[in-house]
């Protein structure tokens, strides 16, 4: 049994606050265990310069943890005057993962900025802010519905994130921070809400691993993803959620599709 | 009337919610009115380079906005590569108001670091943060009595701070964001809870002030001072608040030194 | 007595150089005591991005000082890669200072640069900044309408500014570098030409002060402020120095204004 | 067939030039293709500060390109005054893939600096750095060993890299840079001699992929491994190569242990 | 005799070899002695702001090196987040000896880039920076008459560098770095074609020299020039190298004018 | 005849004011024409980091504008962030002219920092600088002297340096800001009291230029130098100015040497 008493294969606790920040297009608050996330969604009307002309909108992330968000204090990167490695690692993983789930070619020349800040670290702070910044997105996105601005959501499928591990040789879903640094192998995903793969980060930087190890961490984080996606959906239940097929003519609801 | 129903002389309302994130050895999230800032306080065992070998402690600060804490989106610092102006000058302010108050000498070469991160603006979140970083302050020094490392709080007095200004001709207290963009004259005050002022920093970059002017601004923002340390007292009832004098060896208690 | 041999209310000899520097449009060697301040204005024919197309104008500051101005050397914030705090609020208070007695309507797209850099420090740099940069700027204005491009001066009134502390309990004017080392109270005041307040920046960082202490100060101030006046009118003597009213269309000269 | 003749399961051409910048401890070119990566091994007698006392020896890697390395030049990081998302994310992977083979407890407090400059860049840039690195990396070592330094190669097993991805709903091995444009795929695997897994970061940003083209991608990417590792060992053939074993006192040789 | 047989007049082996990186419009390595450097020219259809609409183009030149080009790593200036002084120094210098010999007003407006990375420092390297850069420029300038878009060179002459010194005395040539870092005297010599002086750069930190001194060593250089216009002229032997003269219609060819 | 009407081989005026700052050990006002150079020299008991241990002394300098020393205004270095080439490039020079006359080794692991900012520029700034430079420096050695820190002036000669250019094919001394940018070539010499060189940087971007022009600015120079030495000779006539020679046992008086 781990340290807080779950079984291997069970998700912490999580809990999705919408609306929290009032001036934002679309905000969250989630908290996965100890692990709490402020996620915002803030529309702009154009889209970086590499994209403009291109008839086509996009998706941005920044993440950012308060100093004290984590055991010792960490001291800001503003003070530092730059950014980190790992935080470039991991907004730039943001921007991807959700990237992969709209469809920017029906977004107009339009921005999404989400902005993911860690209050309080406990382990999974990435995969909980993915989690979450699509919440933020989708209640953006609903804004330019009901402006009319959009026809329909620009959305191909639901997405989530969780984070896998093998401690003492045995694998185990939703790592905690104590967990985590005793794993030896730690890998981050990111699915669909139909089960397909979006991101994959293995390491097995102090033990590498087996193929059949693979496996059994697959397993895991799938029955993980399966959990996140329920409460996003529980969070969202006043959305009327469909999702556009990329011919665009052949929308189903998003209760059909997700159980296929 | 004012924009919100309050009268001239009206604070918002004011919320301590003390222990706000479970990592810092003091803590709270202080909302007043639609103004949220977090604040942490992080004992360090050493003091600044400048200060080494001299046996007094040091109180500092650091002061952020999460980009989409305002109405539109403010890039990061971080991203920017560099600490603004009006930040600097905010959190040399938050450190310089509240070493006003603390016993430097009494508390060994050991630093607190507050950090006050805005995670929703709406105006006066300077003095808010000065308001709530005195409580996650007297946390942390509580931890350092309870471990018996203190004596006693290494306190002179309560501290709080509040914005004033002057709107069409008149001199208001507690401006919200509508009101302070509106306002031609803007005034921050910290004060202690004796009355003293320790920051008084007004502008009147729109309108030069006079004297009379001052003065109803000065009255107006004691009454406020009074509102908020009412509120850092209910929020630390169960801390047994006593303020040591310079001399050591003659304290009263809060009650009695706060009705003076 | 003083160190220097000065009353409580007196002010260090002030000295005033007209056009210092051959290249600039305005210019001034400002000496306060031993403090002395270089002030060039630059005529800019546009406004920052943030005020183009509004017509109006801007008046911008940016001070420093020589490594060896000061006692010991201080590396230079170039070699350093960045502006420190006490430097952005310096010249952020210098901008708003000056703008306070422009008008800014009446300048068209334009910027007047301000340039303060202090060649050798003794306390109260900032407020001979302000003090000196006014002149330069009335000189850099009167090329404006010398050359035809504006009908009169777009300024309001005079501006100067200088310090005041409590030192041994005892309030006093014009604090010199030594002086402000033992001050408890320091605070920076910006007056008009006709005694209204502009800026207004008090600490009482070492020992809070009571609201009769600051009365004394304010006192102390205005008779400073007043001197500083006199030394820039003797300074811009030769200029036909008349003030736009607000309404456009009722001047009065400087003599009699000054006077009320 | 691909564009350049190949099958979908071969790898380009690898030429690994061992010692080939005179004054570093190990060095070599290796060309993947038209990739051409300059790798150095530098030898330090120490650790970095956060590793200090821990009698333990250290790995780590920065990578560039040449700014004309690519088909349009793009700006040095050096002249942006930062390093990119991009490049922090390649470096930080390729210090941790070299270090799951490296015994650090048995380097001594050492670290080997291993640099992998980009001089020609046509796809799997990183991939072929990992496996350049290792190869610089081992001849450093090699130094330790023949001056007494270290009794045997502090090193596990070999180690390499390569890339696989999704073109047109085919997987593939080892894409080039007009390859990999196409891809909606694209995953970089990092394995050692054993077979075992190091890295896997696959990113299916265009289209998300399931379970079973997971396999494909995985199979193709052990083939491509192998071919590297064959390479890396022909280029190594004078060095006595023999892994430690963890317990220290069982050793192999590297024909016993990669043929298992 | 020297260190590496040479006589006091003598120049290392000198080796140029073009089209080194593929992607460049024009590149080389260029050898000398050990001192290795990778030459890339790029093509850019723009021109700097400060040059815009003037109708000529531009030259610049940015130099780095290999953290590993030399016998201790050098840390990455793009870690330091800064470009040192040195090489600044040196790309200025580049970019000035370059234009020199450039009719920049038949350019059009076009920039060309010349990338200078040493790849192996023995000595010399901003030397054989220019000298390569040379031969890069050409085959870029030559790229765009092929394609019609000039219809000659827009060069006036040959150009290439090297060093003198002066060591226990005796003025020597091309210095390699075990001589330079015991020369009291250190010169580094821009000349033309026709044996003119593009640049000189003295330093006698160690000991100043004599006006005798320095006719020595400008000999020295002269005779080091010739041999290095002698390379450049074998590895361009190719291309139809014609200067045109500033008056434009009296062209001569590459032999006729360099035996002048 | 030149614009100012002097001779081809005239300086123009040159004054220098010693002890202009008062807080630095020692300083001058340099004017050179309408050029002002503010020098200080800063004593500091310590040495770089590189030079620690070695029993001997360092000399650097760093070099300014005002924003408003040049005709139009010039944004500063410290708000761009980074130092630029040019400030670079000249800050170098001026410590390595310096270095070439002082006796390192006998002056103790001490730094004197040589400050040197424009006031105003006419062009000359950097020779200005450093002919300045050399009288501030002496003040500072002659301190150490006094305090019987030092038993003499650890210097070898004098030490100044001007520049000499080719205007309309014509060379001519000590250039002012217009002629400078008419100049086809341009060159700063740095040389000693006995005339020798320290310094020579010479640039022909604009048309090289043969050794027949090099002899005739070399031979103006020196005449420029003879009387830039005479003005420090007056400057410091009230300093006991002997040189040590490096044999640390034979001293002349400097009116000896200098009429060598």
């Amino acid at each position: 049994m781990r340290l807080d008493g779950r079984d291997r294969d069970q998700l912490r606790p999580v809990k999705i606050t919408r609306n929290y920040i009032k001036h934002a297009e679309g905000s969250c608050l989630i908290e996965v265990g100890d692990t709490k996330v402020i996620c915002t969604a803030t529309l702009e009307d154009r889209v970086p310069p590499f994209m403009r002309g291109g008839g086509k909108g996009w998706i941005t992330a920044e993440y950012s943890m308060l100093p004290r968000a984590t055991e010792s204090r960490n001291p800001r990167e503003s003070s530092k005057g730059k950014v980190g490695g790992r935080t470039m690692e991991i907004q730039r993983l943001i921007g991807r993962a959700l990237r992969s789930v709209v469809q920017l070619e029906a977004m107009g020349e339009r921005t999404i900025w989400l902005d993911c800040d860690v209050i309080q670290a406990d382990g999974g702070t990435r995969t909980a802010a993915i989690t979450g910044a699509f919440v933020a997105m989708v209640d953006a996105m609903q804004k330019l519905v009901e402006a009319g601005t959009l026809k329909q959501l620009p959305l191909r499928d639901f997405l989530a994130a969780t984070s896998v591990g093998i401690i003492d040789g045995e694998p185990m879903l939703d790592l905690n921070y104590k967990e985590d640094s005793t794993a030896t192998v730690d890998m981050n995903i990111v699915m669909t809400g139909q089960g397909k793969f979006v991101e994959l980060q293995g390491t097995g930087e102090e033990a590498p691993f087996t193929g059949e190890q693979l496996h059994e961490l697959l397993d895991l984080a799938k029955k993980g993803i399966d959990g996140l996606i329920a409460a996003q959906k529980e969070a969202l239940a006043d959305v009327p959620l469909t999702f556009a097929d990329d011919n665009e003519n052949d929308q189903e609801t998003v209760a059909e599709k997700s159980h296929v």
